[in-house]
């Protein structure tokens, strides 16, 4: 198991629904020595990568994305939610679907701050069904720029958010992928990835 | 000037109905090196205090908050957003009225992370009228916490929100206070303040 992995065995709840509750540690409160290792983590397996720029989408993604980008010495912009009906012209829009909320969200990126420069690391604490990660996708497609790779906390290895996102040509690293969870016995089962760090 | 005025002056941007747009290195892009400068100078301020958390308010505190707290080195929670009717007892709520939207929104904190044991700074990246910070004092005296400081980034020194806070008795410290602003010239007024970096 990597670092995250026994952090979620530790701290982690299973819950009915298919919910995992990190929220001890990441996406409420947030151990901040984590987020830096998360960070660390992130730069290695993009290492490769001449990033410009991180990009995430509000609420919990932004302290992730934050340290992820002060790995690379690169500005941080996140996507904002919106309930504007009328957006004026000057940002970048996609509608997400929150898999935890329920609901649908317009998220706006302002024009000024993506452009076809912009060679861009998409994070994100969770990956289910990649609504969230195919705005930020589609929204950088509009801004012309690239996207060189999405870094994800915890993916829902049995929902098919993975799947579409990596059959989309995208180099995907997900730092700990659940394939199966139990609310019952509270056990938690995670793919073995040949990259991940012990 | 200290070094968050002299940035305002550079790249914030002075719109009617006293509106300062900062979203190039604040609250939309982020200017990592900023953050980290920001945590530190907060370190700075509150030194002599034994901060055990820092609590902030989705979305655009997350990031400043996330640095503070590195520098103090303990975990940050920020209140989330709900838009549920019915909250369930496991949490402390309070109401929120958002300047900027124009909008109420319920805001919750797992009753999980904040206790009478916890010392607080609570970090915020605009103060206005002051309702966010108003929200988060109250949610952490629901929870016996102790509220041992405020830090903002910019206060807008000719609304009244920093007069209730300092009134009740904190200890609140805005790097930038802004006490007037003219969209025709751009031009912008700070606040002397005795205690700013240079």
């Amino acid at each position: 198991m990597n670092f995250l992995e026994e952090r979620i065995m530790k701290d982690g709840v299973v819950k009915p629904g298919n919910v995992l509750k990190v929220d001890s540690f990441l996406n409420h409160q947030m151990d901040i020595s984590l987020m830096e290792e998360i960070g660390k983590e992130f730069k290695r397996r993009f290492a490769d990568k001449n990033i410009t720029k991180v990009m995430t989408i509000e609420a919990s993604g932004i302290g992730i994305a934050a340290f992820a980008a002060k790995e690379f010495g690169v500005p941080m912009v996140f996507a904002k939610k919106s309930k504007s009906i009328n957006i004026a012209g000057d940002v970048y829009v996609a509608e997400v679907e929150s898999f935890t909320h329920q609901n649908k969200n317009q998220v706006v990126v302002s024009k000024q701050f993506l452009g076809p420069d912009d060679h861009l690391l998409i994070i994100d604490d969770f990956l289910a069904n990649g609504c969230a990660l195919l705005g930020l996708i589609s929204i950088a497609d509009a801004a012309g720029a690239t996207v060189e790779g999405l870094g994800i906390v915890i993916e829902k290895g049995f929902q098919f958010g993975g799947r579409v996102i990596r059959n989309l040509g995208y180099q995907l690293e997900s730092l700990a992928i659940v394939d199966a969870m139990d609310p019952e016995t509270g056990s938690i089962t995670f793919r073995e990835q040949a990259d991940s760090v012990r």
